[in-house]
């Protein structure tokens, strides 16, 4: 499938201009904050408004890397003309501060990582340095959807006619594609969303992106998915994952493990969507876990849930282990947790 | 201990005054609504609004009993001097209205069920029907406050030093007092409390009392107990309990099953307190779980989680079987499940 045929099928939160673009050195950002009760975008005209953007979570799931690659690109566009070395260095400097903003998943910094090579590139041949990184990025952009695709395909193998799935966060891209593919293929799911609090992801992007698909989705809290597993009504379980470790670790947002073990306890099989493997993530312990303030788990919608004075804690992901999953979903098929080496070594 | 020292080591919110209170036929309830944000009392003069308070959640755990006797105290001042089969048949149909507000939690129809009997004995006598009912209305508080210090101290038993423990929702009296006991024998504790979507009784009701106490308490969210299991934060797992049956199921706060699943899969222990064990409830199959409106889910502290279009599903208890019990926490002692109809029986 081409990108933009894939486009028309997400709902309007992943289309890829609603995501994140580039208009003239501004990186545009569709704000998931205020997502589905406003459709805002916030302007970020350099690399610290795009680098605090992504930290006080303007965007989140695949939103981050696309973000931070425009950033690149906005940040070349100041130093146009500079001397080699001097471009060279902003670039640097920019890629450090963007890699700063999300240290759990690394799918941010790998992409940096080539986005900068596509940079050097063209340094060296003397070439402007935007139009060239913004060219890396669409190429790279349209390979993104054309891999969600294959992935998705995969992931909708795995649904059956009468399932009832449960998701955790939001799922972006991969598994929402797969469920329309599921839907047009004439399926009929019933999909659980955990609210996914502090942040509300599930009640505010999956399951206004489930119903804008026209599939039946109905909200829960993050307390209820076990009560649905023990009265039979969870088939499959599905997640993304912001990393996944070449043993078969799932890191994901923080919930995700007490779903997998309740759903292992149930004998419901759970698969994690995987946007790829990062050769230097070999087991848990090289995991860095993103703790994030406590007193963001004290409000909710802006409203405090608990007095001022209580203390709070707050671990953004979760690490579900190998045993409790039952295949990583990737472009190539579903693969077991315990095969992954091969996948990157093959 | 006397019922009066134990209130005086109870928050706020657990002193019987704050719990229900009666003042000239005006039944004065402590709103958990608005708590620890406002400390304010909603004023019910007869059944019905009392039966609404109830209904809408303005009380909750051992509240929803007290201010249901209460309603019958004041509804039979309402008749007092009518003929005895007035008084009988206005009072009967006050009960059936008031155990109508919590279709789960039996103990509010079994506390019912004695006060009628109190009262028909003050009818058949040709007594006063108001002052009777008062009467065995304070008798029975005073023996529930005497049942929750000798349950607490069974209880507090199970903390030892340097615990770190986990809650779900408000478990009320019995297990607050057992928290306070525990610190006054010197141990050390760590509390970490669910919030406990969608009503936050553990955000409101729960962290504020224990942090009153003195005791070390942080809130998370309800998606994140594992991770807590999993870094190894947990020591045990204490829940009240709405219903516990004959057969030793756990019927209490939705969460508290995918907690207990956890545990069990961490190898924590979950006990659970028993307020009294039902006759007429021998089994899973005699539970009716309370489904709440859907429209509770999609609405945090008022304001909403996801577009008004959006359906979504609210099991207000779930059941947990008693292979994932370590014990259940009574006057007499730490029980098996297993064992708990020869404590009925014996």
């Amino acid at each position: 499938m081409l990108s933009h045929e894939i486009n028309q099928m997400l709902p309007f939160i992943l289309q890829r201009e609603n995501v994140a673009r580039y208009e003239a050195g501004v990186v545009v950002i569709g704000d998931r904050r205020k997502y589905p009760f406003e459709r805002a975008f916030v302007r970020c005209p350099d690399v610290e408004s795009v680098a605090h953007a992504i930290e006080i979570m303007v965007t989140q799931g695949g939103g981050p890397s696309l973000a931070a690659l425009y950033a690149l690109a906005s940040t070349a566009r100041q130093v146009e003309g500079k001397p080699p070395a001097q471009i060279n260095e902003t670039l640097e400097k920019a890629r450090a501060r963007l890699v700063r903003t999300r240290p759990t998943n690394t799918a941010l910094a790998l992409r940096l990582e080539a986005a900068m090579q596509a940079a050097k590139a063209a340094i060296q041949q003397g070439d402007p340095v935007e139009p060239a990184l913004l060219d890396w990025i669409e190429k790279s952009r349209d390979q993104a959807y054309e891999n969600y695709a294959k992935t998705a395909r995969h992931g909708s193998s795995l649904m059956s006619d009468g399932d009832g799935i449960l998701t955790m966060c939001f799922a972006e891209t991969a598994f929402i594609l797969s469920l329309s593919m599921a839907k047009e293929s004439g399926k009929e799911l019933q999909v659980y969303v955990p609210e996914t609090r502090p942040y509300l992801q599930g009640a505010r992007l999956t399951a206004p992106s489930i119903h804008e698909l026209g599939i039946p989705v109905k909200v829960i809290t993050d307390n209820m998915p076990a009560s649905l597993f023990d009265q039979g009504k969870i088939q499959k379980y599905f997640t993304a994952a912001d990393l996944i470790t070449l043993d078969g670790h799932v890191v994901n947002k923080v919930g995700t493990l007490q779903n997998a073990i309740t759903a292992s306890y149930y004998g419901v099989p759970y698969f994690a969507y995987c946007w790829g493997l990062d050769p230097s993530k070999p087991d848990r312990a090289s995991i860095v876990i993103e703790e994030r303030s406590p007193s963001e788990v004290k409000t909710c919608r802006g409203a405090p849930t608990t007095l001022d004075e209580i203390d709070a804690y707050y671990p953004a992901f979760d690490i579900t282990p190998p045993h409790l999953v039952a295949g990583i979903i990737t472009t190539s098929g579903v693969h077991s947790p315990y095969t992954l080496s091969n996948l990157i070594n093959g």
